[in-house]
């Protein structure tokens, strides 16, 4: 038989369990997050009509279709691709259920999506995005602008990743000043790609290639400076509401100083969210409050949480005006970086921390019942079952990071005992069988309180 | 703009928040339970390379590739598809990782697959599948087959989905006994395939496709009654043992008799598990202990959870013999039926129990800081943020299923106190605003003591 040797594929990534347990962890974080603040789950088929997919346009290249290996005839399984994000599904979503959904719709989704990236940029081709959306029918009240940096707060502190900072911004500043520099409308979408550049090539090329746009010298270093300035929250605010340019400008501020004091009053630390002109989210669908977070002390890691407000999700579904604001968390980008930068790393491969050695094949029956009481109590345990010696099973438990071992044989039995070793401190204590849930108990939070696990 | 309509796609199924809500108790209660029993989770790509899935042959009608929409020049790119079960991505993981893996790798892994059904035949396209396996280097304990039946004991029962049982049978006691009734090794997997129908097709069909395939009829007959037998765990062992016939039969026995022993040793109750010769699953891959479950008052699903052992895991993929043992949960489907057979029944719409009303919008920090203080005692809260009368408000409430909603507007707060309306019970709680989580709490409390929530 010839042997296919199995080799990964790029931008496909995967984790051994030791990765994926920590994987597992943030992807808890978010979602009890998500919940805690109402947000209700959905889950949309990884498949959408491509015709679905295609309908706003911009993304076509990235679209993966699918189609069965062996052709057969099957109408409505042509036409058929995997969706690159959550957006365009739930927007899909909502105008195919309108009538069965309340609104707002406060809405969460976390699931893998697909894009056909060149894998040599070092982007995912398979990756899990965590999003949040509010929608309405008609409107969403601006409240909703200050929850979201509240959920985001609450989840990235959880997270224990370091000081963050959730920027936000409001487009109608950007468009209102960028109109009262007299740019037209019409050049608004190039002039804040380049804006949004600014951190990634430096101030000195997006003066250039504002040049290149035909923007004055003199109306590109007032544009610059204008998004460049960064102070505490309330002196921007100041500053911003000192200048006097047009209505979309005003509004603009308005919208901005009233999230900026929910915010405050939702409790997020003032250390955590700043007011920061130069974000613009490239994307002409954001119209109000944006958002981006980054990471204090790893800046390079880039935004790891964006997203936005915006006037319509679904109009290419479905002919009612739903505006919306939400967020999406990367979160395979964001978990590769975080294990690649060391502000995580891994621990045990397994979720049980205690292992049952297996001493005495003929008394099986007694660990398969320690194993039980173990279990029942809520405490994950695995029990090993293979025929080999204890020094094997210490070395496999090692191997797994399972801090625990129960060793019983005819000796600690004869005391209805059993001992448990610590592999993490490697000591020993002798137990009464019948106290074995809190002897164990006692040993994981003493190693949790010392944090050799977790 | 022309809008283009959504409509379901069949095979890919979708669920409404409340439906959604359900199946995550479902995935959580698998979760949960698998790693109870020290399983460690891994998650593969949704992608393989399509030699990877095509490797062991009979599926390729199934498999969806995946194919970039707009075609570019992608070498790896190329060959690519989606998995159509987690037992072939099993292996070709654990070829690839083995150097890093400690064995017995015990693993867990719920993700979608995805196959290419006739969508006429009511089957799904895309769909959630659950599995475990025990994967030995070279080895697994019989130890190991009695282990699986609890993790499932204990899944089900924790699901409530009435009475069910596991069947527990061993290839090799129907290999040993078609063999002592002369049908050659070649013919054992049709006729077992035949076998597996019985419930389905009946015993007159079983046995006239027997005769179809050249048995004669009193070796027909005697199979069918040996396969057709029903009676206690222990009677069915004694009655086996007292078969005089070869070694496969006498080894089938005496595995199986030790894994009933220690299903037992690990508190599966005796109505939970039985021994049912009549089970074969038609898979040529299966070596010893195989298992299915069934509901008992609900026949007509089928097997909700089937597996068992096998000698090689992935002899495609690496020159190492990997026997294992394993079970699959096949999860939407099995959701689907329990929805259908109305087993299950749905609830909320929302993971949050509690709305916090907005009656005076000048007020909205006091409100913020009430839903905050709800949030931050782990209470799932919303907080209504849009500009409508307080009857849309709780209409808004009861459509998504929020039992409890916290009302106060200058009356309330002028006592420093809220009211908590409880939508089940129609009752109103004054209660003092720094009580408003024990008020909560215990709102809940007693709605869920009356199955009114859950």
């Amino acid at each position: 038989m010839t042997i296919i040797t199995p080799k990964p594929i790029s931008g496909f990534p995967e984790w051994l369990p030791e990765e994926k347990i920590l994987e597992l962890r943030l992807l808890d974080i978010i979602r009890s997050n998500f919940e805690r603040y109402g947000f209700s789950p959905i889950e949309t088929s990884a498949v959408e009509r491509t015709e679905v997919l295609t309908a706003k346009g911009g993304n076509d290249r990235e679209i993966y279709a699918i189609n069965r290996l062996v052709a057969v005839d099957d109408e409505e399984g042509r036409n058929l691709a995997l969706h690159f994000d959550l957006t365009v599904p739930l927007a899909r979503y909502v105008a195919q259920n309108f009538s069965k959904i309340a609104f707002p719709f406060r809405r969460y989704q976390i699931q893998k999506v697909w894009r056909g990236e060149r894998p040599q940029s070092g982007r995912y081709r398979e990756f899990y995005q965590c999003d949040i959306d509010v929608i309405g029918d008609g409107e969403v009240s601006l409240f909703t602008d200050a929850e979201i940096p509240s959920v985001i707060y609450s989840i990235f502190r959880q997270m224990e990743i370091g000081p963050f900072v959730i920027r936000i911004n409001n487009r109608k500043i950007l468009q209102g000043y960028l109109r009262h520099l007299g740019i037209p409308d019409e050049r608004h979408s190039e002039t804040l790609k380049l804006i949004d550049k600014m951190e990634k090539i430096g101030i000195q090329r997006v003066f250039a290639e504002l040049a290149n746009t035909g923007i004055q010298e003199d109306i590109g270093k007032k544009l610059i400076d204008f998004v460049d300035q960064q102070a505490s929250n309330d002196e921007t605010l100041k500053k911003l509401q000192s200048i006097n340019t047009n209505e979309t400008f005003r509004q603009g501020i308005d919208e901005l100083a009233t999230v900026v004091k929910h915010i405050r009053a939702l409790g997020v630390p003032e250390d955590y969210f700043q007011i920061f002109i130069g974000i613009a989210r490239g994307l002409d669908y954001y119209t109000g409050t944006i958002y981006e977070t980054v990471l204090k002390n790893h800046p390079g890691i880039g935004s790891i949480c964006s997203g936005g407000r915006y006037d319509d999700l679904a109009s290419y579904f479905i002919e009612r005006r739903l505006p919306g604001v939400g967020i999406s968390i990367g979160l395979t980008r964001l978990f590769s970086r975080l294990l690649q930068a060391k502000i995580l790393s891994v621990g045990s491969a397994t979720p049980a921390p205690v292992l049952i050695a297996l001493l005495e094949t003929d008394r099986i029956t007694e660990y398969l019942s320690i194993t039980t009481i173990l279990r029942e109590a809520g405490v994950n345990t695995e029990m090993f079952f293979e025929d080999k010696k204890l020094g094997n099973q210490l070395k496999y438990a090692d191997k797994k990071g399972i801090p625990l071992v129960v060793i019983a044989g005819s000796e600690e039995f004869s005391q209805n005992s059993v001992k448990i070793k610590n592999l993490k401190t490697g000591q020993e204590k002798l137990v009464p069988k019948k106290d074995i849930v809190s002897g164990i108990e006692l040993e994981l939070n003493d190693l949790r309180s010392k944090n050799l696990y977790t």
